[in-house]
C-alpha cells in the first residue's frame, strides 16, 4: 500500500487525501497513517488543507517499494529482502536458501559490516554509499559452467552503469568492473553443488555508486573509485539497481536458453583483458602470457612466450602493460 | 575415560575395580560409575567380587570411543560426531562447518530419516544396519577437481570391504559400489565453493553393511544388496569404518600431494565401467558409446558408434551389456 501511495503521489503533483483514499479504496484516515509512515522513513511530503498532499523528495534509501516502482523484471527482485545493515548479503542469501527462498530473491543492504570479496577478502561497504546485493539463482548447471555466471553479471553491471551515467565501464576478467583504470565494482559467485549439479548460487554484486573518495579505504584509494567520483554527480542507486536487475534477467535468460556463446560477444564489448600481457598467480604456480581470448566456457586463454597455450580458470591477475583499451 | 576402561577390559580378561582404578588413576567408585554407564549403552560386562570385571560383548553401535580404539589415522575421524538418529549426516556436517568444524571431522549416524543420494534421491538408511557417515574436507581444489573426490572415496570403500570380507567389490563410475551386479554403497559429494576455490566438501558415504534383504526397500531389492547378504555373515561396522577412514586418509593424502594420476591405477583395479557399452542421460540429452577410459581429471571418456569421442562429467549411467568384469 505504501508503494501504491508513493506511486500516486509521484505521478500526480498535488492530490487530496480523499482522492487518494478513493483510488486505493481505503479511508482518508488510513491514507494519513501511511503518509506518516513514509515521512518517518525520510520521505518529504508536503500537505496543505487546500491542495492536498505533494511529494517533495524521497530518502536516499534502497527500500523494496522504491525499487519495485518501475522494476522491469519477471523474476529477479520480485522478492526483495532489505537490511539497513548486515554482516554480508551473501550470508543472508544463504540463510534464505535454507529456508526455501525462490530463484530471483534479492538481498539488499544499505551497508555491510563484513562485506566479502573473492577469496575471503573484505569488500568495503560504507553506509548508503554503494550498492551491495546478493541474488539467489538456481540454474540447472554443472559446477564448471558456473564460471560463466560472473561474466554475465559483469556485462549486466556495465550496461546498468551505461544506463544511468555517461561513463564507459570495462571488465577485467573474470569479475572486476573498471572505470578509468580503477576498480568500481566486483562480483562474487558462491555456489552449493554436487559434483555434477548446482543446487544454488549466491551471486554477490558490489558497486561503489556514490562512495566519496574519503570513504574509500586508504590502502585501495589509488586503485578504486566510484560512479559519482568518475562522472562528477550523484547517481540514483535505486535506478541503478532497477537497470542492473533488468539487464541481468535478460542476459541470464539468454544464457540459460542458449549457453554462453550468445553472451560472449556482449562480454567482448566491455572487455579490457584480451590483448594484454598478464601474470596469473594461482595456488602455488604462476603463468605469464598474452590474453588472446576467452573460451566458450568463460575461461581465459593465455599465449605464453614460447607459444604455449594455457587455459586459466582460476587465479588472480596481475598486469604488465594491462589495459590496452583505455 | 569410558574408552580407556573399555580398552583395558578388552585386553585383560578379568580385572578388579581396584586394579582398573589404579591404572587409570581414578577411584574404585568412579570405575564402578563408568562401568554402569557402559552397561546402560548396551555393553555386557560381568562382575564378580572374586575375579573383578569381565568384558563379555559390546553393543553393535558406532560409538566414537569404539571407533577410536585402533583407528589408524592422523586426521580423518580424530573428531567424530555421533548421532543415534538424524535427518541426514550431510546436513549435520554442513551445520558443523558453519560452526567452524575442522577438516577430517566425521559425522556418523546409526540411522537417517532423510538420507540423501545423488540428485536429491533418497538413501534408505535402516537403523544400525548400515554405515552412514559424512566427512568434512577442506582441500585446496578448484571446483572441477572435486569430480575426483568420489572416485577416491570409491577406492577407499572397496579396499575397506576387501579388508573386512572376502568379497570382491567393483565401482560403477562415478560413485556406485557394486557386489555381484548389485549396488551395495554410494557416495555423495557436496561442496560449497567460489567459482575457482572450494570452501569445503561434505563427503557422504553410505554402505549397506548388515542390512537384511527384508530391510531393503522393495523397489530396489533386485538392484541392491549388503555386505552381510553377499558374504553370508555379520560384518563389524566399527572395523569397516576404521579401515575406510584409514584407506581414505592415505588415498586423499596422495591425491592432494600428487593429483589424481597417482590414484587412477588403483581406481582401475576396481573398475567395472571401462569396456562397457553405456547410455548416459544428462540434463536434456543422451549419449551412447563404449566407455574407453577415465580421464586425468576423473571424467569418463565415451567412444560413440561413429568414432566420436565424448567426455562425460555428469549424468546418470544406464547400461547395455554393462559389467564386463564380473
Amino acid at each position: 500500500m505504501r508503494g501504491l501511495i508513493l506511486n500516486a503521489l509521484r505521478r500526480e503533483g498535488h492530490i487530496s487525501g480523499e482522492e487518494l483514499g478513493r483510488r486505493l479504496n481505503v479511508s482518508r484516515t488510513a491514507v494519513w497513517k501511511y503518509i506518516n509512515e513514509l515521512r518517518k522513513k525520510g520521505y518529504e511530503i508536503d500537505s496543505s488543507s487546500k491542495l492536498g498532499y505533494f511529494f517533495i523528495k524521497g530518502p536516499d534509501l534502497l527500500l523494496p517499494e522504491e525499487i519495485a516502482i518501475g522494476l522491469n523484471t519477471r523474476v529477479l527482485g520480485r522478492e526483495i529482502v532489505y537490511r539497513e545493515e548486515t554482516d554480508s548479503t551473501q550470508d543472508v542469501a544463504k540463510d534464505l536458501v535454507e529456508r526455501g527462498a525462490k530463484e530471483g530473491t534479492v538481498v539488499i543492504a544499505e551497508g555491510q559490516t563484513r562485506g566479502r570479496g573473492r577469496r575471503g577478502r573484505s569488500w568495503s561497504s560504507p553506509h548508503r554509499a554503494g550498492v551491495y546485493l546478493s541474488i539467489i539463482l538456481r540454474p540447472s548447471l554443472k559446477p564448471f559452467e558456473v564460471l560463466q555466471i560472473p561474466l554475465i553479471a559483469g556485462v549486466a553491471v556495465c550496461r546498468a552503469i551505461e544506463s544511468v551515467t555517461p561513463l564507459k565501464p570495462r571488465i577485467k576478467w573474470p569479475n572486476d568492473i573498471i572505470l578509468g583504470g580503477k576498480k568500481v565494482g566486483g562480483i562474487l559467485t558462491e555456489m552449493s553443488a554436487e559434483i555434477d549439479r548446482v543446487d544454488h548460487i549466491a551471486l554477490g554484486i558490489g558497486v561503489n555508486v556514490n562512495t566519496q573518495r574519503s570513504l574509500i579505504p586508504w590502502e585501495i584509494r589509488e586503485a578504486a573509485t566510484s560512479l559519482a567520483e568518475e562522472c562528477g554527480e550523484y547517481v540514483s542507486r535505486v535506478r541503478f539497481i532497477q537497470h542492473l536487475l533488468a539487464e541481468l534477467e535478460s542476459l541470464y535468460g539468454e544464457f540459460v536458453m542458449s549457453g554462453f556463446g550468445a553472451i560472449k560477444e556482449k562480454w567482448n564489448a566491455f572487455d579490457d583483458t584480451i590483448g594484454s600481457w598478464l601474470k596469473v598467480s594461482g595456488v602455488g604456480n604462476e603463468v605469464e602470457g598474452e590474453a588472446i581470448d576467452i573460451d566458450w566456457d568463460g575461461a581465459l586463454i593465455l599465449k605464453q612466450k614460447d607459444g604455449g597455450i594455457e587455459k586459466i580458470v582460476s587465479g588472480d591477475i596481475t598486469l604488465s602493460g594491462y589495459g590496452k583499451g583505455r
